[in-house]
């Protein structure tokens, strides 16, 4: 059986390990590496479809615990799955949920069977194991879904971490014999293992050999150091197949995406554009922008000079530095529009110098206008 | 010399007062009895310009208040204007600012001169008389100003009705004499009076006699009957040139919006649509429809099934009710499309309406199928 969805490899970097790809999805094709943006409960906060479709975002994310929590996945489903609920017809990925169990709910206890937790809106007792998570999945109907994981915390005991693995690892094997439309929903597997080179070769082993149309780097962006961070990814790419896209969780400011890019990553998603956005800070080419300070109360001037978004392309600094300040929801439309476009847009540029085999150099540039290379740099 | 908006009339509905018209400005001709979107702090809340635009607005309010406040008008000046400042190329009127002096400020000491108050938000002492209100709203630079006035409470006593709605009108002669730019701003002068019909007849004469470009009828909608209300409009737009534009300040609910324009109103205005929006609750052709309520969990049919708008076109009720329900910003960009548009929609059916001389059978037609003939029916 053909799997939902393909990668094909068009050119590898001459410099780095970075791809240049696309990945066809039942819900249309996008170029790879790329950024998807989030759409928790099935809304990209602030965001209308069309704005997400003419920025360019061929795939977004929902999130399964939540949707799980609210609406509900039978509601989701008899509506027709996502993408008639919410009215995207691209592609949608979804998470399994298990993060958000062992970021936000409480009193979790975790069983082989799978995890008993309260959940973090009404304390109500919940129980979420593989086979729940890919019901649910399968349910909410997206072209991408994730194995239920364990995502132990970056510095964790060796002890604990190889158990999480082996764990995680039989998690994956229980959801893929759930799974129930392997052949219009493709599940990912999720390689762990934390900082730990033998327990992400384990884990990559393991889930390499179930066969799985695609592979998650998990575990990373959890609190560890971007070195940390680049050194798991190097020799943790390396042991996927070339053959099937490699998603790197959680990961979205602009430094990590061509670091990740460079290091053989396709896809990547994160909250930061939008969350960021909401409290008035951006990103621009030439580094952070915090429009709601008084600073820019009297600058007439695009929030990037060099950004074509509908944001720069209609509206100064002065007037959302206005609506931010005055917490008109207008505002965090036109932030949130422009962040999730720089995102996009830079991905674009990566995958053009992948391209010209410059990425390296693009690299470089990119880092020294956003003020990467300055003392004491933000990550975004 | 010219007024910088001239109305002209076009039809006069057979059987009501009722008056199909339009307004000439700088910024664009619209249609008239229109209703006009509030964009308090130079956003019509959570809307973009374009989804205005789209939807038939060809005005909208700005607030003189709260801008003063935030950002100042000295920046909106030298933003180029509000037009420019929040990319708006069709009609803006603003507000004077009285209203919200006497209806937010606190400590407020009415004079000859003018009015002492504390501002609303960090309590600073302040002070607005017409010339200053003028000054204010030249600089913010909209197609149509309004003069300063007094709006008293609609139950005050006579003698207190009197002296304000003199001193209003010694206001509006100030205002005039203050304004800068008539050639491409047209100021208003507002008939006040509340109950009183002999009070508002010598508002109305005063004003007049001045020979403002068009004239607003404010002290309505404050807490009296509607049938107070229909009665006040009755005898008062009677007083008014037939070649100005009349304006009814602060109505908005669809009831109101036929009854005024039976009674020879041009234009409306008010937040009822968006605020309501923001809680949950949308007007449809069948009535109110609270969509955060729990049965249209499972409801996937439009917002109302009547309605062409991009909400009701695009999305079901099941899932603006789970937007809703979880505070995504999103929902309320769905319920605030749709109820402006709702309004805007009835302004147009009326207008068809008064051109074949059928406003009475449309009211009677729209009052059953929305539901205000129901026993304990609600304004909206």
């Amino acid at each position: 059986m053909e799997p939902a969805v393909t990668y094909h490899l068009k050119h590898v970097d001459k410099h780095t390990g970075a791809r240049l790809g696309e990945l066809v999805t039942p819900h249309g094709t996008f170029p790879t590496p790329m950024f998807m943006p989030v759409g928790t409960l099935a809304s990209v906060k602030t965001m209308a479809p069309e704005e997400l479709d003419e920025m360019g975002a061929g795939v977004i994310l929902a999130n399964t615990y939540h949707l799980w929590l609210r609406p509900g996945e039978d509601i989701v489903e008899q509506a027709g799955g996502l993408h008639k609920f919410m009215n995207w017809d691209k592609g949608i990925l979804t998470d399994s949920g298990g993060f958000q169990v062992f970021s936000l709910a409480e009193l979790r206890d975790i069983q082989e069977e799978g995890v008993h937790f309260k959940n973090h809106l009404d304390g109500s007792k919940m129980f979420l194991s593989p086979e729940k998570a890919i019901a649910i999945e399968n349910a909410l109907g997206p072209d991408i879904m994730m194995s239920f994981d364990e995502c132990p915390p970056f510095f964790e005991s060796y002890d604990y971490v190889a158990k999480s693995v082996a764990r995680t690892s039989r998690w994956a094997e229980r959801g893929l014999k759930a799974h129930k439309n392997p052949d219009w929903q493709a599940l990912f597997g999720i390689v762990q293992g934390a900082g730990f080179k033998d327990l992400r070769q384990q884990s990559a082993r393991d889930l390499v050999s179930l066969d799985f149309p695609g592979y998650s780097i998990g575990g990373l962006s959890v609190g560890e150091s971007k070195e940390e961070m680049n050194h798991v990814l190097e020799f943790t790419t390396l042991l996927l197949p070339e053959h099937k896209p490699r998603y790197l969780m959680g990961v979205g400011s602009p430094d990590a995406l061509i670091d990740g890019a460079m290091r053989g990553i396709d896809m990547f998603d994160c909250v930061l554009p939008t969350r960021i956005a909401r409290n008035g800070t951006t990103m621009t080419s030439n580094g952070r922008v915090v429009i709601k300070n008084a600073k820019y109360a009297r600058d007439f001037t695009p929030l990037d000079p060099n950004c074509n978004c509908y944001t720069c392309r209609n509206y100064t600094r002065a007037y959302i530095r206005h609506l931010i300040h005055t917490d008109e929801a207008f505002g965090i439309r036109l932030t949130s529009y422009h962040n999730l476009y720089f995102l996009l847009h830079l991905m674009q540029q990566v995958r053009e110098a992948i391209a010209n085999d410059q990425l390296l150099d693009f690299r470089e540039a990119f880092f020294e206008q956003y003020g990467y290379n300055k003392p004491d740099a933000k990550s975004f």
